[in-house]
């Protein structure tokens, strides 16, 4: 496969998200990191360019980056969106219309309106538009889904899903500004714990059990008296094959390093996986015993091999499971350019459609838990 | 202290909970089982106790028990009631006028009414009513319950509890009739997997809190067909010292064993237990290191100490922890006997206050489950 | 079954083996502690007995419990010897020649010539002698060796087991009388922690295996200057049927509470267990997928299902596995009694033979860590 | 830091550790893949290399290569040398004289003699030699080592580490070629398993407690017939600070995936570490409790910051620690270009006299398991 040029907007100096996304992009040798705006500053964006080696294409703005990569004839195949939330949807559309291929960091918009508006978009144009629920990525969740999707399991009865941490548990550090914008609508939206952590559970529900979330009824409470939005979510929920969800999200879970695991119980069998040991899969058929999966061993699904990189018994982390998103894409992105049918078992990528209904539900989320619990229709009006 | 003596009704041949009383009773040589009532047909029953060592304390039928021993200077100290759940309530509430202490066996009734009943009962004629919620009788559970109460984890904020096997998942079982009657309402009452096993859950997020569940909405369901009750619930509830708690009960969870566990977050601190893995708990104070604290290691809280028996690192299991309900009540017992303060640290066993709370509990659970997840007072009336 | 009257030997107030004995033969309800000699002091023994309900067979010395004990018509039917260690030869001797059936506890004896001795009495009086390898016990390792024995992981090629404990590690706690007679030959024999704690690992690697030591090499070493005898061995050995060997103990070993525990790799399946966890046994079979049996699920083997009480997912502890001990006795002395063959999967109880081995072993693990770890029969004179 | 130019020898299409080593260098983006001689067909060794990108620097052999780059003023920083063992020495030494910093996969040398002719070289050309230990770059590991040498378990007793898979154990595939050249002294050398597995524990107790190993002791066995080299070893070993080592290695454990593992106590302190959850280091104070160190948390040492990439609770795994060794090495390498002092805490990358002390501790190995476990001197000559 021909190397991809990669352009990238955000992830200046010092942010977290950048050297995650360079080290996923980077990790297979799949990209060349051609292009970025990597910080709203122009110049200080242009000059951390300049030093990670982008040259003219060190930008000063996503603007004059959509403009300059227009022009050329070895134009960016891909760009990474990773700027600040509210500032996802005006980028991403901008540039799926100006014909490139988009990964945008979660959460894809900041409504359900603008979340309808890049679906369409997408569609319209024919680029691809990706969402990072990187998680995802990982080779026992394709392994998992892939077991659900060939009856393994049976019809899915129960989904629990998980994402429970400490991190901002510390009232005295409620007021630290790295903590507070987060619990604060101005700055968050309409929710802050299910939306930055409690989502990636959702997600990763839809994506293994195949189903889609169709309504929801939440328990939101703030454990810390400044928070205006919560800290701690309880949601249950229906999915359109007919499973039953719920799922835990807190921030305030003392003891709890990260949190995000998931137990998917079907009529003939179980599954249950956690992201702080994500190379163990268990595995229990009705009536049977308890099983160990492990990543890498041999006549797994083909998803699991694709996205499995080093011999069993070696554990494989975090970074990994990310370089999967980038890889996939990079298999859907040079099948297009070479006329060709891409590998199904890439064609795993979150989409547009799936960072609009998570938007959706998030949205779902508020309005329950500000109404008692009440059901409500998780589904974005477009695919209800 | 000077040996009691003990009777039974109920836990005949065969049954599983008959011997695990008689080994809970029997375990520190603090009772005499003396007298039974152990099988609803007197002859069966009356034979089954003399090959016990009954002799003519093994009785035909828990009135002729009740009779034969009000009759004896030995009299009876404390008598188990294990008979099938419908009983309860009458043979509790004769033992208890006719001026026996009693352990009953969960649920107390099979209705509120008969709830506040025991309680009057129990008030008016002093004795000592308890019910065997076994599983808070474990070492580092009353640990926890220790550490909450002076302070070491703050203010409690959440209290997320499970209880989720899968041992009824099998739909080709589910007509078998040592499952079947547990999810119909003519024999089990209200609720199934609640009322069975998410109830010792709700009692250890009490327990080990010092909280009581004031409020709770509850999303309930039949994942197997032809069950009318639920074999998967999730309670959402408020405490009245300001805790939220989440409760997951399921008993289609394949791949779960028994999965009785307890996570407790505090303003300065986390903690979480599992019955599967007793003798270990998970302690984190906030902004510090998770620890292990072990069964049986030094300075633990009187608490641990009086309900620990074999040193650190030799496993304890469930029947000790079932034993340890025995033992307090021996503190209890003796200490009326002999007119002496009784032990503050064996004062933990469940009493009929505690059954009652249960048994409304169970009840506020359908109805909500029925409501579509509304907030009931989960409350019984007296105690509001 | 008919009770059994059983007495004990040591074991006075304030010692852990005491109570740990008295559980362990009350738990099943087979015993009527009958008789003590519970006590040096016979004025403490005999108030310490008549507490505990003895009456006048509390004894003042196990000299008067033998010869009062000779004369009754209801004499006991088993002794429990509990004593220091270096009376247990005496005490044993006597005891079987009286024509009384034995459970010592380890060591048996203080020398090779001593357990060539007590091998011999129980032999030509016919009576039994146990030994107390308690561990043994447990229904996952009952369960174990019914695997092996049948064939599950073929021959067996390592056995590799484990019984390191950090509880001697702090120097400054060396001289506190309670740990250093451990490391003090005068009163510990020639060696200290394989002595103690390693012994059992070796016991367990036979006894799993069904295979006997033959020779070993060790390496002992003391961390803790002032000590004379090893707080830390690696031992090297072979078993008669082919079975290769290596054991670490220690206690020095800071982090670990227990540390008892075993795998067995045979040619097509390999097994773990741990005491610390001891209702897990994890099992793979050659090119498949690790496995968790629990105790007490169904289809186990009738050495496990024999030795398990409680319900799968109920943790079961260390005085079950003791308790197992005695009603393996009970079944061999009933049998006797009865005139009937004992169930062969009660058959499982230490002998005689097992504790004259392990002495034997004890004895080349020193004369083998003095000689460089230079190979060395291990066997028994008698066994070779 | 500037990109600094890297090349490769060996590593060709299909081969496992071509790519582990592309990912390690490629992950930070320190390096550029500019050279590379990737297969011994000159042919197809061009070809794949001009596939990813080399262009007229891929070259047929290490020959052409190395005076191809020779004759470059931007001529490759570091060759990494992942061809057949055997050639390892030649290659290495040729680079090193040719003025080349060299990674070396291990082993570094066939013999001890060339072991020691590697350590000259280097060291009269004053050209960095590093050797793939790659295990040692985890980030817990590193802070183990930061630990010890702080003095946070004081002066350490006893290392205990294991090396003991399962992946070797079928009889039946002993003859697959893929397997049986290992076993093969014509191909292999003096030893198997321990020079395959065990060596990177033994580098690892070496590493983490900064002290080297003095003498052994080895007992080895052939599990499987054919083999003439061992498949399972136990070697007993001191260091040259007083501690004692303990040392499992096994290929035939079924049941275990990987097996790399490490516990070390000292005086006052012991720790615990395990290859396949490498996020998380077990830590006991003496007299304290057992406490989980996460990879990532505040204030670890600067050896475990600069070698962590993703936020806590988020898994790394092996590519990482990998990619750490590379790390080190380009900070070495440019501050020799730079002419500034290296960040100390990078300096820990595996050097030519740890290769040489490794093939020393094969060879003692080897002697010693075939005299029955005689004490040997593990020290290269030159480092007596």
């Amino acid at each position: 496969m021909a190397k991809l040029q990669w352009g990238m907007i955000g992830g200046g100096e010092g942010s977290q998200i950048g050297p995650a996304h360079r080290l996923g992009a980077g990790l297979d040798g799949l990209y060349n990191f051609a292009a970025g705006a990597l910080d709203h500053r122009p110049d200080v964006g242009i000059e951390y360019g300049q030093r990670l080696g982008l040259g003219d294409r060190a930008y000063g703005s996503w603007q004059d980056m959509l403009e300059g990569e227009k022009k050329r004839d070895d134009r960016i195949d891909l760009v990474t969106v990773a700027t600040p939330n509210a500032t996802h949807f005006e980028i991403t559309k901008a540039f799926l219309e100006g014909g490139f291929h988009v990964l945008c960091e979660k959460p894809m918009t900041m409504t359900v309106e603008e979340g309808e508006e890049i679906v369409k978009v997408a569609k319209a144009t024919g680029q691809i538009c990706a969402v990072n629920y990187g998680y995802s990525g990982y080779s026992l969740v394709r392994h998992m889904k892939a077991m659900v999707a060939r009856g393994d399991i049976g019809k899915v009865r129960v989904v629990n899903a998980e994402f429970a941490h400490g991190h901002h548990a510390d009232a005295a550090d409620a007021d630290n500004p790295r903590v507070r914008w987060r619990y604060d609508p101005a700055q968050a939206g309409v929710s802050a714990q299910f939306a930055d952590c409690g989502i990636h559970a959702m997600h990763m529900a839809s994506f293994v059990t195949g189903q889609e979330v169709t309504k929801l009824s939440a328990d939101i409470v703030s454990c810390i008296e400044v928070r205006t939005l919560e800290d701690d979510a309880m949601v249950n929920f229906r999915m359109d094959g007919g499973a039953v969800g719920r799922l835990w999200t807190s921030s305030i879970a003392i003891g709890r390093q990260h949190g995000l695991g998931i137990q998917v119980f079907g009529e003939t069998g179980g599954l249950r996986w956690s992201q702080e040991h994500p190379n163990q899969l268990y595995y229990m058929p009705l009536n049977g015993r308890l099983q160990v999966i492990e990543r890498g061993e041999a006549n797994l699904s083909p998803e699991a091999d694709r996205t499995s990189r080093v011999t069993i018994g070696h554990a494989e982390g975090m970074p990994l499971a990310f370089a999967n998103i980038y890889t996939d894409l990079a298999e859907a992105i040079d099948a297009r350019k070479t006329g060709r049918e891409m590998d199904a078992a890439a064609n795993l990528f979150p989409k547009a459609e799936d960072g609009l209904r998570s938007m959706s539900a998030v949205v779902a989320v508020a309005q329950s838990g500000k109404a008692d619990g009440q059901w409500v229709d998780a589904r974005p009006p477009s695919l209800r």
